[in-house]
């Protein structure tokens, strides 16, 4: 049969529906994207020999070049285990580093305010993250604006409304907040519109600390609760290279001591502020990850601290950094090996460069999504809505990732391979030059068979032209209209909300926490 | 240094650029794209053991429902080795398969007019062609069209301008040339604008062999020169379920007895013509190519043909045929299994729904690319400027299919972990904080570092708005314009076309070559 005469084909299923079979037939399709398992082994891009290189230069990094630490706290911690500290430059031995990793915990889990979304963050694991981080929002109908209040508030609703997006992070800026009151309205909001894992910005000790009390007050835990589980996470960027600044060392510091997850994350740009080979970027990465590392585990050895990277190339013709590109992937899946030299559960992230929701945006998230999947990235952030290299979310760009998400967490579910799949008898029951449209074998298993699209367009050229030849951006905007249309508050969160509602009003009542420099 | 701070860092990339440093340093980047490995190993969908269930099954579906075989030469020579022949069923017994199976080759070198784009045909060989059998053409300043001659000699210009496209195929049909006389246009055309390996239809026995006889002539073969490599392949598709009609089982007979390749496609739309479920249409599949394969075996042993698949899923909304989904990957992963299960390299296919250059086709493709790697395509078909599920050759999508096809035969060249690559001294070198720009590190490497796009705008969002907002499918209109203006012929093809003509004259003369129904 040629492609062109699947319009006889397709009256087939039109005819089979207006029989009304589809009464007889299974349920709905509802597959579970809540926990997912990589489904491709983990790669590598570097001999194991280079890669025990690469660790070895970022020990060499730290004990003889070192780093340099603003926070007086944190060198005198450093100290304490017995590092050189010269005025701010701090140099760690590597027996230093290496206790420090045979401390830290494989695996831990990660607990969500519905223990439904609950994971368990450990090698192997698949959890992705929106896009995350974007100053500025924008989509078709009301185009580029800088991020507000109301737009995280939809960024969250959107991630709530997909399975596939397992855990919230700070999609958009709120900047019509003030940031000595910003961890009130973006704790909230992910409490009012979520159930999701909670994310928490470190921007100083005294709204980390309020931070965790709402947590713990909304979520309704005993302090041995809190600390017993990951509650909430924050992402550590050092400041590539080899400087770890106040907010982000007292971040370590604080989330360790309350056991809550750091996420370290090194931004390693090849060529900018990383050398310019995806081996120099990676040990580079590797050495400002692993003194992150050992500061959580000199606080507190044994809390959770998820090894982490986002090394990717500039584009030296202009500077600007690049996503999705071969770079990437390769340092994406270096990343990987040296996240399993040293043991740990790791992130990694897709992202794309592009400034508008086209087919460069797609290819370059995408190659990133699976580049992520052939490093293991335990936690893939920037998967869904990133645009201009993290500045702005776009929601139609979004609904598209979702759908790439989504068609990647259906390779999780292998196909079965038994008699009654493979189905002999229906082969037999079609003559030469049939159909199977009408086949029991077809007709138990139509509704569920598969994957169901949730913005691509599958119709032929000429419906599609009635329809307004109409592209994915487009048809996007539709979508996640409605998905806001139809949002509502997840079941628990208006008494989430009344709890967490004094200690609110007690921080604001003192004037807020101003966010550390 | 946060993403919104590398202004600062862009400035310096301008100003080393304005000293003329470039002077100095290395040439421009020149990757090699003709020749490439898988850069990861074949994955498994299925277990072995349900593996050798589908092939098990395959092999009843030829002994017990068989085979209908229109070609009355075809079920003469299936009835000589042994095949019970009922009217036009051929019921094959797994002997016959078993020993055809065991004749057919595992590598053979695949030959171009250009020794250079020469292809080794094997199990591990990465080698792309471009979208093909579009009956139309589009781009964003023409529209959308029948296919037309000038619209295949267009796809060859842009075939040939990139060499990451290894094969030519008949990327759109010159539907205004008569089909009795098209074998001439086509052949013609495409040792007029390129130098790749050459494709001909199997339209019956008279086209086939005056192809065989015009580029036999215009590459000044001899008799045993062209029996002894593949010099022309053709696409034959079986009639899915269970069919094989006259001119494919001829094409088989003729290409076979040439020694040139056929590869054997069938066409399985799981919930259409073949069962719902991968591992039911993965069974009629395999069945399917089984059969055609062993019929090129007893036509003339050891002569090279490859196995293949093009299975996917329909969208049963609609009835129409869905490519880069996840059933897709899953079968594309299946029918690697199977080619590895019996031994042959083989040949798969991305592609794509979407009727525009969108979000929706980058993302159907990319997946379906990868998705072809997961399954270690010998050969993999529809790889750039498909849409519409082949019903249209898109001149943008091309253009930003080929950036993905180039960034992802980037990641077969590894990353070197050495010293020098990981480069200590130039981390030693800049201060916590600073920047690489101007080590000689980078200094020695960054003309080279990395992939250079040919679509993809890096620029940020306030350059790419002053640049007029234009999404990738609008800058790809000017690479294949530019792209079209520079097409020059290839070295030799004016000899070749000298000695092509008075074979097409006689060809013409005679009154062309009918097409076989």
């Amino acid at each position: 049969m040629d492609v062109e005469d699947l319009s006889a084909s397709q009256s087939l299923v039109s005819r089979q529906r207006r029989r009304g079979r589809e009464t007889t037939t299974k349920t709905v399709r509802a597959p579970d994207y809540r926990h997912l398992d990589h489904p491709f082994p983990a790669q590598k891009m570097f001999s194991d020999d280079e890669i025990a290189a690469i660790h070895d230069t970022a020990l060499r990094v730290l004990e003889d070049l070192g780093m340099r630490v603003l926070l007086p706290e944190a060198r005198d911690i450093y100290a304490a285990a017995g590092a050189r500290v010269v005025e701010d430059m701090v140099f760690i031995g590597r027996d230093i580093v290496s206790s420090a990793l045979a401390g830290a915990p494989r695996t831990w889990r990660l607990r969500a305010p519905n223990p439904q979304r609950d994971q368990t963050y450990a090698q192997g694991r698949m959890i992705f993250m929106a896009g995350v981080g974007c100053p500025n929002a924008t989509d078709r109908d009301r185009g580029r604006r800088p991020g507000s209040l109301a737009d995280f508030v939809e960024s969250l609703q959107l991630c709530q409304a997909y399975d596939v997006i397992h855990m919230l992070g700070p999609m958009v800026e709120p900047q019509d907040v003030p940031v000595h009151l910003r961890h009130y309205a973006t704790i909230e909001a992910q409490l009012a519109h979520s159930d999701k894992p909670l994310f928490l910005f470190s921007r100083g000790p005294a709204q980390v600390a309020q931070g965790f009390e709402m947590i713990q007050s909304a979520l309704n835990l005993t302090d041995d609760e809190f600390a017993a589980d990951v509650w909430v996470s924050t992402v550590i960027n050092t400041n590539s290279p080899r400087l770890l600044d106040n907010p982000m060392a007292k971040g370590l510091i604080d989330f360790a001591r309350a056991r809550q997850m750091c996420i370290v994350t090194p931004f390693c740009l090849a060529g900018a502020m990383a050398p310019i080979t995806p081996a120099g970027a990676l040990a580079l990465q590797h050495a400002e990850a692993l003194a992150a590392i050992t500061l959580t585990q000199l606080v507190n050895s044994g809390c959770p601290v998820s090894y982490g990277g986002f090394s990717s190339n500039v584009y030296m013709k202009s500077g600007a950094p690049a996503y999705g590109t071969p770079e990437h992937i390769k340092m994406q899946i270096g990343g990987g090996q040296l996240a399993r030299h040293i043991g740990l559960p790791w992130r990694t992230a897709s992202g794309a460069a592009s400034n508008t929701a086209d087919m460069q945006a797609a290819l370059e998230t995408t190659m990133g999504l699976w580049g992520a999947s052939m490093a293991h990235g335990t936690l893939i952030v920037h998967t869904a809505g990133w645009l201009e290299g993290g500045l702005t979310f776009g929601y139609e760009k979004f609904v598209n990732d979702v759908e790439s998400l989504q068609m990647f967490a259906e390779l999780c579910t292998r196909p079965s391979g038994s008699a009654a799949e493979i189905g002999f008898d229906a082969i037999a029951e079609v003559a030469p030059g049939g159909h199977f449209f009408q086949t029991q074998h077809t007709m138990d298993r139509y509704q569920t068979a598969f994957y169901a699209p949730i913005v691509a367009d599958l119709n032929n050229f000429g419906t599609w032209t009635e329809n307004g030849s109409r592209t994915s951006a487009e048809r996007a905007t539709d979508v996640w209209k409605q998905v806001l249309r139809e949002a509502r508050a997840p079941e628990g969160a208006a008494e989430r909300l009344e709890r967490l509602r004094p200690v609110v009003e007690a921080g604001k009542a003192a004037g807020g926490a101003p966010a550390m420099d």
